[in-house]
Order: C-alpha cells, then structure tokens, then sequence
C-alpha cells in the first residue's frame, strides 16, 4: 500500500495511492499516527480498501499533499552514511552511525514550498530514504529489525550549513526549522519494496543533477541502522529515522553551491515517489 | 498553580497541587498537552479550580506521579549554560548556547525508577530548571519572550556519558534513554514564580549534596534562550527547554563518579519542588 494524507497543513485527511491515483480514505477513520500503527490497523485499511475499491472517490485535484503520516514522536536522522558524501564533506567514515534529531515542526508535504530562515545562506538539500517504524522497538538485533518497520519515504533533509557547523553546539540546530523536512508523496509499505539495499535516490536544483545514489552504498544498512538506533532511545511507531544523504550537496563543491529564493528541488527514490519544492525567502 | 499529572505512564489523569495537596480535577477534561496551552485553558482551569474548590478530591495516596504534561513535541535542551559546569567538564565557555535535543521517549515522572541502559557505565545525573511553552513561538524577541512561556519545571537531565561523548556523533545519543527524562512533580505556571533569575538548584545522590546552583549564574538567561531556540525551529504549546545544569555532575570528578544500582538522587529548585528516584540496572 501506498499511504496519503491531503489537505491543509495540520488538518489532514487520510488517503491510499492505488496505480498513480490517490483516493480518499477518510471514511475508514484515524490518522496515520503512532495508534494507527501500534494498533497494526494498516491490515484493516487493506481489508476496508477491498471492500469498498468500486466506492473509493478521487481526492480532489486541486488538495494539497501532506506528509504521509501525523507527526511523530521524533525524527532521527543519519549523518554521513553513505562514503561518498563523507569524503565531500571532508569527514571521516563514521565508524558508528552518527545520530541527531531533526525537530518535528520541521514536517512539511512533499511540495510545499522550502523557506530559507531568516538571515540564513547556506540552506542546503539532501534527499534520503527513511524508514517508518511500525511498533515499538527497543533493543532490537539486526536479524528481527525489519519486523519493527511499517515502510519507506523519502524525506529531504534540508538543512542550513552555517546553523549545522558555524554556531557551536550540535548538528541539531541547523536540522529543524520550518519546511526543513519534507516528507512523501506517500509512505510506502515494506511489502511494496523489493530490496531495501538497492533503492535509487537522485536529487535535481533547477533541472540539472545533483545527487545520484543508491542504498547499496549506504555504509550501515536499514536493518543494522534500526536495531542501532533502538539501543540509545525507543522508537515508537510512526516514527522515522532518515538513513542518510549520498554525494552531491551544495556543501561539497567548491565552492558550495546554496540555494536561494526561486530555486527548484526535485527528488525521487525507486518505489518512494517524487517531491518538487520551490525555494522561497524568509517570511513571517 | 501547580499542575500535576497522575496515574499510570501513558495513562495519566491531571491533578492540581495546591497547599502542597494534589487534587483530581480529570472532571475538567482534557490533559496538559499542546491543545491544553495553545487553547489557553489555563486561565478557564483557574475558574473551574476556583467554583469547585470544596468539591475537589485528594488523588488516591498511592497514585503514582506522572510527569505534569504529556509528551510535548520536542524536549530541547541547553548544553554548557553554566560557567561552572562548562569549567568541570573541560569546555570552553560557549558563545551562543548550545543546543540538544532529548528524545521524548525519555520522559517519566519525577518519582520513577531511572534505569541504566544496558551496558551502560557512565550514568550521570543534571539537575535543571525546564521552561515550559505556552504559545507557539517563532523567531520571538528576547523583550517578548516570557510572554510565551507557560511556566517551568524541575528536570533531571539523565546523561550517559559514554554515548554522549564516546560514541560518535552529536549528544542526542547519550540523552534519550528510556527514563533519562523524569520532570515534576509540578508545572509550576510563570506567575508562582517570583524571579527567574534567581531559583536555586540542588542535587544529592545517596544523602550527599553533588549539585548546588542558581539559575543566576546562568550564562544565556530564561528569556534569552527562548528567543534564541525560536531563531532555528518553531516552539510549540507544551515543548519543554531545559536550560542546563550547574557543576557538581559525576563527570566533573577525577575520577569521575557514575550512577549504580540502589543509588539515590534527590534534587529540587525553589518553587519547583522536588524529585527523588531510584537508580536500577537494565530489565527488558
């Protein structure tokens, strides 16, 4: 299955993807949130989509496209997780996974338009895979990972450099402002992704390339990330963890390449779908 | 007033303390979450408390004490805000405060057990004064800020040190462990408290005093911080700031002193009351 939720930021209403369309689904009631996903009710949608198929409308064109999911407890992010984008970022390869939290006020829906902070000049773009858990996970091996995921989305880890690098303290605090996470078009079931470990990410500014990468080369893997994180914190369901961006950010030219007001971020991973944003300048 | 949560973890009912008793008033409805503050149903709980004073009924003598607020969308907390603390630890003095965030997977309430993680051997303690939000709040003055509090709350900062420091990556990883977060026993509103900048702080483990602090000597005030967090991510109603400890951690030591099975932490903040648990080993 592929989940979609549609309309006003905050005011969501659930909806399913089925062969390119998505159809509303709010009869069958809920969010996706943490209870939709403990309570294992992405069965019972299945169930309630073959019951009503023929039934099912169309959302409305014109609806805007939020997140795939309420917000959750957290985001936890991957830094520096494929080599190629340590090497641009002159860092060394972890020998852990590096692990920080993106503020979940930063959630946005897969096209809504990327705000600049107020002041800021190195907002930077970085298309990920990210997992969705499906229940609690706590202490988790590698072998039994796979069962705490719900599904996959992709996720554009926007970030503001100077914030990350510049202003003392943790990467924390150039992760989370406002848009800096969208998310979608859909949160896609596990099922629906044939292999984890081979998932195409690319990531274009203005039409042209920048980021071209695969899970393949992810330097810890979606199984092993899991059961990692699910040793420093517990996971709830509904949760996301970001797996990390491959090579091709604007901080690893030289000089950077940042964006600015009007820019066009497009980015797309196999099975996940594709986001478009548009760049705007701070506004209050 | 004095909000208190009571109950089960997950299950809490609110309560209120007032002359150092709690009183049930689940009868108003609702929690203190974000709906609760961004609603401003502080001022309409004050009326209920007022027209049903005589009515109200002592919690049960047993109940356990939750923490005073659900589960806010962020804990974000302040790292080295201390001169002192800065001093013990080895760092330099920031020049803009330091930012973490905590999982809020971590919070429990301020009498609860707080377990070490599993293999875990630098368990250390933070007592802090927490801020709590009362409205949403993005890019706020310093001038404006105390307008956007709800009120504060003791925290103790549960760190695992070698996850924090020795693990790779930013702090978030030694923070976030389940029952590193105990907050209460009350949200003390901002009108109960005479002078932000002047609160004093304390800590024992085991009868003896480790911590004593006041938020006067804190290096980036109550106000300032709030205005400065709001600069990189969106406050919400509910979301905490924990402004940092005083010195007298574990790590300060040489050697240093960590947390063991059967120890005791007691700490308090003027007007915040006090908080007490039992430190135990890691059970699944």
């Amino acid at each position: 299955m592929k989940l979609v939720r549609f309309g006003n930021l905050g005011q969501e209403k659930i909806a399913v993807n089925i062969d390119g369309k998505n159809y509303d689904v709010s009869a069958f009631g809920g969010d996706y949130n943490e209870a939709f996903f403990a309570e294992g009710r992405l069965a019972a949608l299945a169930d309630y989509i073959a019951a009503n198929r023929d039934q099912l409308k169309e959302i409305p064109a014109e609806a805007r496209i939020g997140a795939p999911f309420a917000r959750p407890s957290k985001i936890v992010c991957i830094g520096l997780n494929y080599k190629d984008h340590a090497a641009e970022t002159g860092a060394a390869i972890p020998e852990e996974p590096i692990i920080f939290l993106k503020s979940t006020t930063s959630l946005v829906g897969p096209y809504d338009e990327v705000m600049i902070p107020k002041d800021a000049v190195k907002t930077d773009w970085e298309v990920e895979f990210g997992i969705v858990i499906g229940k609690k996970a706590s202490y988790v091996t590698e072998e039994e990972a796979l069962d705490y995921i719900a599904g996959y989305v992709l996720h554009n880890d926007v970030s503001e450099r100077s914030y990350q690098l510049e202003r003392g303290g943790t990467w924390d605090k150039g992760k989370g402002c406002d848009t800096f996470g969208p998310m979608g078009p859909y949160l896609t079931t596990k099922d629906e992704i044939e292999d984890i470990n081979n998932v195409d990410l690319w990531l274009t500014v203005n039409g042209k390339t920048f980021q071209k990468g695969s899970t393949s080369n992810l330097i810890f893997s979606v199984a092993y990330t899991v059961a990692y994180v699910s040793q420093f914190m517990t996971l709830l369901p509904g949760d996301v963890i970001s797996t990390g961006t491959p090579a091709g950010v604007g901080l690893g030219f030289n000089p950077p390449i940042y964006l600015k007001a009007g820019d066009v971020i497009e980015l797309g991973a196999t099975g996940l779908g594709s986001q478009k944003q548009t760049v705007i300048a701070y506004k209050k």
